[in-house]
C-alpha cells in the first residue's frame, strides 16, 4: 500500500509518546504504597517545580485536566462568592460552568474567539467589580489558539483586587515559560497528555500560600478534590487515592527527555513551531485565525476560504495517516488546528503541511505543490 | 546474586500486568475524539456487562475508584437524607465518610472487621430506619478480605426498603461472580488496578434505571463526577472528558484475556487460589483473619501469633522481592495480606509461601520448611 496505516497525531494533545516513555510505562507494576512510589512521587512533583515556575511542590491527581480545574474552584469558591472569568474559548467557557454549577456569581470577560482580553478592559472590570475573589484565565486557550499573556494579566490582578489568580495551563505548560511565583498566579493546573508528552490521565496543581489561606477556611463538600488531602499525603511522599502509578512511570521518562533537552530549548523548540507552522500557513493564503502576539506556540488554529468546509481537508488527511483538530462548537467545519506540543519537531510538521497541500489542490483551490513547505524550510533553515 | 531485584507482587491492587496489556498501552496514541477510540469506548463498556451481571453500558471514568464511590454519593444523596452503610472495614467506612462530607444523615452497621453482617441484623437496620434513601455495601473488604454476600443482603434491602442499593466492587469485580440486575443492585463500582489487571486510573460504574430516575431529580452541585454526562457521551462513544486512552487500550486487551479463559474458568480460579493459600496458612497454624464461607477469592489475610509484628514478615519477603500488604489502621503490624487476585496464578503464590516459611523460621517459629507448600500442592493437584 502506498499509503500505510501508521498515523501521524497532530491535535492538541493528546500528543505521540516517545519510546522512552512507552518503555518507562510497561515497566513492572509495584505498589502504591511502596517506598519506590514514594520516591518516584516526590521526584516528579519536585522536578516540575521548574515548569510551573514556583517553590510550592506540584500536587499530582489522577484523572482528566477537568477534574482539576474543579477542584481549583471547589476548594476556593463559596457558594454565592463573586469571580470574574476571562473567557477567550471553549475551555475560559468550562472554568464559568463549573463555578456556575457551583453557585458562583459568575462574571464574565468575553473575549472575541481568536484574540486575547484588552489589559484594559480586564482593569475596568476589576475596577467594576471590587469584591471578586477569584480570576480565573486560561492559559492556551486550545479551541482557538492563543496563549493569554499572563504575565500581563495576572500582575493587573494584583494591582486592582485581592481576588485569587486561577490558571488553567493544561495545553501549554511544559511548552511556554510560566512563572507562578513571579507573576502572581496562585492556583496553576496542567496535565498529562500535551507538553508533559504522556497519555491522559494524570493532572497537576501547584496552590501558593495565598490560596491555601482561603482553601483551608472553605468547606464545600469534597472528597477526591480536597486539595487539602493531596498536600498532606504528597509531604509523606503519596497520594490520597490509589493513583494511576504506569502514568508516573511514564512522567518521570518524560521528565528526563525534558530535563536533557533543556527548559529553555523545549519553548524554544516550540516558539520554532509556531513559526513554522505560521508561515506555511500564511504561503498558502489561508487566514490565520491569531496574531502573530496572540499566537500559542502549542497550537496553530487556521480559518478556511468562505463556504469551505474545514471537516473535508481533516477527512483528506486522515486517509493520509494524519490526523488533525478541528474546531468546536461554532467553529466546527470553519477552522482546523495544528496541535505541535510534546513530543514533535519541524519534520513532524512538514508532512502535515504536504497533506494539507494535496488536500486543497483536490478541492481545486489554486496553489503550487510544495508552497507551504517551502516557506517552512526557510524558517527551519534558520535554525540549523 | 542469589536474589534478584525481581518484584513478586502480591498485594491486593495493583496487580502485575500481564505482557499483552502492556504491549496494548505501547500502542501509538490516538485522539480520544476519533472513531477509533469511539469502537473502543463502546467495545469495552459492552464487553464489562457480563462482570456486571447487568444489561445497562458500564460507565468509563479517569480516576482512582474512590471518584466514583463519591460519584454513587454525590449524584444519588442530597444533605440531610438517610442513609445506611454497612461497614465491615476500611472501604466501609470510606464510604461513610464520603457520605458525611456530603451531609447525609448516616446510619452504621458496624461488623466486626472479619466477618460478614449477620442478615438479620441488617434486616432490623432496614426496619428501624424506614427512611433510606440508599443503603451501602462494599462486595470485598480489601481491609479485611471478607467477601460480603452481595447476592443475600441486597435483595433483603428490596424486601424492607425503597433504598438505593450502592456497591463498591472494586476489589472483586471481575473475580467474583456479579449479579447486578438479579440481585436488585442500583450501583456497582468496580476499578482497573485489581482483577481487571491494568494499572491504576480508570475506574467503572453501572446505573441500574431505578437509579437513573433518582440520579434524573439529584441537584447537587457536581460537574467531573456527574454521572448523566457520562451516560451521554457513552451513548454516543465517547467519555465527557479526556479519557485515560493508553488504560482503555490496556483494559481491551484485558477484557481479550478474560474473555479467553472464559468468565466461569477466571472465577474458578480465583476461588481455587482462596482455597490453595487458606489451606497452606492452615498448615502453618496461623490464624486466618475471616471464615470459610466469609472469605474473598481475591485477598486473604492473616493474624500473626501474639505480640507478632507482620511488619517484621513483610521486610523480609521485600529482601526476597515478595511484596505483600500489611494491615490498615488498627491492623497495621498485627494481620498481613496476600492479592491473589488478576494475573495470578497457584505457581505466583507458591513462592511466597515459601518466603514465609522462611521468614517465621528465621523468627524461631517452629515449622517444618516445605510445610504450607506442601498443604497448597495438595489442593493444586485436585485441580490438575
Amino acid at each position: 500500500m502506498f499509503i500505510t496505516n501508521k498515523i501521524n497525531l497532530r491535535i492538541p494533545g493528546p500528543t505521540p509518546i516517545p519510546p522512552s516513555v512507552q518503555a518507562a510505562m510497561s515497566q513492572p507494576m509495584i505498589g502504591h504504597r511502596s517506598n519506590e512510589a514514594s520516591t518516584l512521587i516526590k521526584s516528579v512533583s519536585e522536578r516540575l517545580k521548574p515548569f510551573f515556575g514556583t517553590t510550592e511542590n506540584p500536587l499530582l491527581f489522577t484523572g482528566s485536566g477537568t477534574s482539576v480545574l474543579e477542584a481549583a474552584v471547589v476548594n476556593t469558591i463559596q457558594p454565592g462568592e463573586e469571580v470574574l472569568v476571562v473567557v477567550t474559548g471553549v475551555f475560559g467557557d468550562r472554568f464559568a460552568k463549573i463555578l456556575t454549577e457551583y453557585g458562583a456569581v459568575v462574571r464574565r470577560l468575553d473575549v472575541e474567539w481568536g484574540k486575547t482580553p484588552d489589559p484594559e478592559d480586564l482593569t475596568s472590570r476589576l475596577q467594576q467589580h471590587p469584591n471578586l475573589k477569584a480570576v480565573f484565565f486560561t492559559q492556551c486557550e486550545t479551541s482557538t489558539g492563543v496563549l493569554n499573556p499572563i504575565n500581563i494579566l495576572s500582575p493587573l490582578v494584583k494591582k486592582h483586587s485581592d481576588a485569587l489568580v486561577i490558571v488553567d495551563a493544561v495545553s501549554s505548560l511544559g511548552a511556554v515559560p510560566f512563572e507562578m511565583d513571579a507573576w502572581n498566579v496562585d492556583i496553576t493546573v496542567a496535565g498529562s497528555q500535551k507538553a508533559f508528552m504522556i497519555p491522559a490521565g494524570l493532572a497537576f496543581a501547584a496552590v501558593s500560600p495565598k490560596a491555601w489561606s482561603i482553601i483551608e477556611k472553605n468547606n464545600n463538600p469534597k472528597f477526591y478534590l480536597d486539595l487539602k488531602r493531596y498536600r498532606e499525603n504528597l509531604s509523606k511522599g503519596t497520594t490520597p487515592f490509589t493513583p494511576a502509578v504506569s502514568l508516573i512511570f511514564g512522567l518521570d521518562a518524560a521528565l528526563e527527555l525534558l530535563e536533557a533537552e533543556g527548559m529553555t530549548e523545549v519553548f524554544h523548540r516550540h516558539e520554532g513551531m509556531k513559526n513554522l507552522t505560521r508561515a506555511a500557513i500564511s504561503a498558502l493564503s489561508l487566514p490565520l485565525m491569531t496574531s502573530e502576539e496572540d499566537a500559542s506556540p502549542t497550537v496553530t488554529s487556521v480559518y478556511g476560504a468562505d463556504g469551505w468546509d474545514s471537516e473535508i481537508l481533516r477527512s483528506d488527511l486522515k486517509k493520509m495517516g494524519i490526523v488533525i483538530a478541528g474546531g468546536q462548537q461554532h467553529l466546527k467545519g470553519k477552522i482546523f488546528r495544528i496541535g505541535h506540543m510534546g513530543y514533535c519537531d519541524p519534520f513532524d510538521i512538514l508532512p502535515v503541511l504536504s497533506a494539507i497541500e494535496i488536500s486543497l489542490k483536490k478541492q481545486n483551490v489554486e496553489l503550487r505543490l510544495g508552497t507551504a513547505v517551502q516557506a517552512a524550510e526557510e524558517v527551519l533553515s534558520q535554525y540549523v
